[in-house]
């Protein structure tokens, strides 16, 4: 039964992530964490007609791998949460329309995969389901066109901009023990410093992490050296140091606890990636093979998941609109059972 | 306590609407339902300088006036659901984005109101909230600009197009016993029969409908007649006669059971709508005001929901993409507490 603890924070007992699955394009394969996906895709339109339903193909091949993992069919899914950042999601609702199940969409911008797992999490604690996937996804070439320009106008990115992570993570939730457990969610709430550059997004998306990582500290009383890791979902190199210095403030020093998949996705120099890797489907892939991999094994023992979002559009930045913020975050531990 | 029944539907025996609210723009305001709207703008502006900002600002009010009708404040709301049809739901994330309480963004199309009551209701029946908020949108002049023509343009709307409706909804769920209780849920899963006229969503949707509602009926064992009105969301007239069609097939008469929100709205032919109301906003508005006041003084004693949303883009429209849709359904009973 869902308990909820402090003021923001809610306390699952019997979930478990039973299985996973991660896949991802060229480049992302050949950066560091290249080994641990389950799937590279050497060609960006994935042998469709275009980016986006390259993007749509990913979703799909996701959760195809992690229900076999899971050993289980589409059918046995009581719901299936998924979202994009593609206008109206239709990575998901492509990817996803022939699957036959219970579809919830969501949006949270990037930080949409700890928002499906938390979401998730409650559906299988509360009765409402036995078994849930969470699915998210970007595409480098698809998030170009849909939010600064099309790949075909040779534009520059600033040092600033991030890369967006082609990709997709699927995860499987449901009562059964598994070696994971998902324990604690916090939702978080839209944060916005008037930060208006669009190729500033780890700026944008700093003071969300910093508030959503200090209610849950606060709720559960515990501190950042309590966990393994405090895991950010693509701040970047740029939004990682912002969030150290807001925590600082707080006499807090996160960075010997704290990684960012962000960072962890690609070499930031020899892969030319500027601010370092983002997307929805970056937190999501990061978190469906290397860090569940680790929690599996027990390498990693009790970890945080922050997913970080912005909330923006083509439209609200041309109307000269700052840039809201939000990032969910679920607490997951390796358990022997 | 959340449990299952059948395959599809989901049980919850302790959520009740403790307070809504419906705010529309001038059009809706003259139609048949306008004297049940908490407040009519006339302005399409309403004070601010974009359509978009116009739809945040509709959704905000809607809340407030919620909140006030619950006597509760923006800080005793454990979780805000909230979604609307803009690219990136900036109608939600710019309209929400100062309550400061933990925020869900969904994305189901024209069927967000029925998801966020869904999954509302099942976070309150679980004890992961004790409180939640639930907030959709749509206005007719950015949904044009978005998904169609600038109304600049002057372009011609065919017979088979519906008008989207200028409003937005707000529901507060609660475990406190009061006069409306949300009793079942019923998710909905992706159909797509091939329909590429996105100027007939009605037809799209039609499928989406029939799929949720018999799956719901077959659930929980209960024939149309049971219920006062079985209300779909923006099917309009073409794509009510259709779900009339799909349902003679299985031997069900429908029609006598049936109305739909894009058909109540806006007098057909003196307010020269063509097909309807449709929207986020169109079952928003007339489930938070009409059938809500209704359920409350016990004039309907039991009906269900069914949001149908179209998962379409410009970009999947524009290459080719046929139109994927859903339906979420929710039943709501009358009692006297």
């Amino acid at each position: 039964m869902a308990q909820r603890i402090g003021k923001r924070t809610v306390e699952l007992t019997g979930v478990y992530v039973k299985s996973s699955a991660a896949v991802v394009g060229k480049k992302e394969g050949e950066g560091p964490l290249g080994k641990y996906f389950d799937k590279i895709f050497q060609d960006e339109y994935i042998g469709t007609a275009s980016f986006e339903q390259a993007e749509s193909m990913l979703q799909k091949t996701a959760l195809k791998i992690a229900t076999k993992k899971a050993n289980v069919s589409y059918d046995d899914l009581d719901f299936v949460l998924a979202g994009d950042l593609l206008n109206q999601c239709i990575g998901s609702s492509f990817g996803l329309r022939d699957i036959g199940a219970p579809f919830m969409g969501l949006y949270g911008a990037c930080s949409t995969m700890a928002l499906s797992l938390g979401l998730g999490a409650i559906l299988v604690d509360s009765g409402a389901a036995n078994r849930v996937a969470t699915v998210t996804s970007s595409h480098f070439c698809s998030s170009e066109r849909q939010f600064r320009f099309p790949l075909e106008y040779g534009s520059q990115r600033p040092p600033s901009a991030q890369w967006t992570v082609t990709g997709s993570g699927a995860a499987i939730l449901e009562k059964e023990k598994s070696p994971i457990a998902l324990t604690r969610y916090t939702a978080g709430q839209i944060e916005d410093l008037g930060i208006t550059d669009a190729n500033n997004m780890g700026a944008a998306m700093a003071p969300a992490a910093y508030s959503t990582i200090t209610k849950f500290l606060k709720d559960t009383e515990t501190k950042v050296s309590d966990y393994d890791c405090i895991f950010t979902g693509d701040l970047g190199f740029i939004g990682s140091d912002l969030l150290y210095e807001l925590m600082l403030r707080d006499k807090i020093n996160l960075q010997p606890h704290h990684n960012d998949c962000g960072m962890m996705m690609f070499e930031r120099i020899k892969q030319d990636v500027h601010g370092g890797g983002s997307g929805c489907g970056c937190v999501a892939t990061v978190l469906c093979s290397y860090i569940m991999s680790k929690l599996r094994e027990g390498a990693l023992k009790k970890v945080l998941v922050c997913g970080t979002g912005a909330l923006l559009s083509t439209v609200s930045t041309g109307q000269g609109e700052s840039i809201p913020s939000i990032a969910h975050l679920v607490e997951l531990k390796h358990c022997d059972c």
